[in-house]
């Protein structure tokens, strides 16, 4: 079983999804936002440290994933979307975790089939996934599709492996 | 009696520089850079997060001041610079210092009295001010030359309401 935490930074909401895999199955622990509306720029950053810290320290998970940016924003746009993801992935690595990044269409890709999905049918699919009904922050579910795309590309590279370690026990 | 850091944030190498001010004067306290060419992001960005801490931590400066981001560069660049700059920001919230910014314009204006002095002729008055001699990085030298924006300008707004509370006074 293994514990992951996905992370969608933003300057004023960070969404974040915790879930627990195992074979191929996939379970909700706890997703919602850091939201930072007030307060300094500075301030609204060390919210996101202590928030994502704390939440690191709760639930101790074992794997993080996070968004790679799509580079199609403004370069003011990027800069300040950069200052929240430096500090959330800075949390990361101090917890000592290792953070795998996928592109927002191998995220589509993997909850959907398709890479130009809708937001929402990524969302649709989360909640699927992970069997929740009601109403779901956009952030919460962008984080959690994040975290279900890293528990399935991790858990085909587990497979490849174990198919791997099978061929050299039956040479 | 005023001790300012001044930070200059890159994602290979973060410029520092520490001085103390008082009435019109600025000493030099420490200055340098902080390099992370080996490992991931994540690492890199908590060494950052950790080296500053433990600048702050051992200067205790009174007030911080950091470069305002010039926007000419491409968007990949700004994610990069945002992310260093973000724990950047993060730590000295977390030092309990406010940040004031300065656009690199105002740096020039107020070391050399051209709002487009050249780099090296910026350094060139950061040594005169501080009366360094030798050879000085230049991520420590931008820094320090943040740090002596800050101390002038504080400066000129401390005579301006030293001058107010004279007004006051007097009524």
């Amino acid at each position: 079983m293994t514990r992951i935490i996905g992370i969608d930074p933003g300057s004023r909401h960070t969404g974040y999804g915790i879930i627990e895999s195992e074979r191929g199955r996939a379970r909700l622990i706890v997703a919602g936002r850091i939201s930072t509306a007030a307060g300094t720029v500075p301030q609204r950053l060390l919210q996101i440290q202590q928030e994502l810290g704390a939440l690191l320290a709760e639930f101790t998970p074992d794997e993080a994933a996070i968004e790679e940016v799509f580079v199609n924003k403004n370069v003011q746009t990027a800069l300040v979307l950069g200052q929240a993801r430096g500090v959330a992935l800075c949390a990361l690595a101090q917890a000592g975790l290792d953070v795998a990044e996928y592109a927002a269409s191998q995220v589509k890709q993997a909850l959907t089939g398709s890479g130009r999905a809708e937001k929402l049918q990524v969302q649709h699919m989360v909640k699927v996934l992970l069997n929740q009904q009601g109403r779901m922050a956009i952030d919460a579910s962008d984080a959690l599709a994040i975290a279900l795309t890293h528990a399935q590309t991790r858990g085909v590279r587990a497979s490849v492996a174990s198919v791997a370690g099978l061929r050299r026990s039956r040479r």
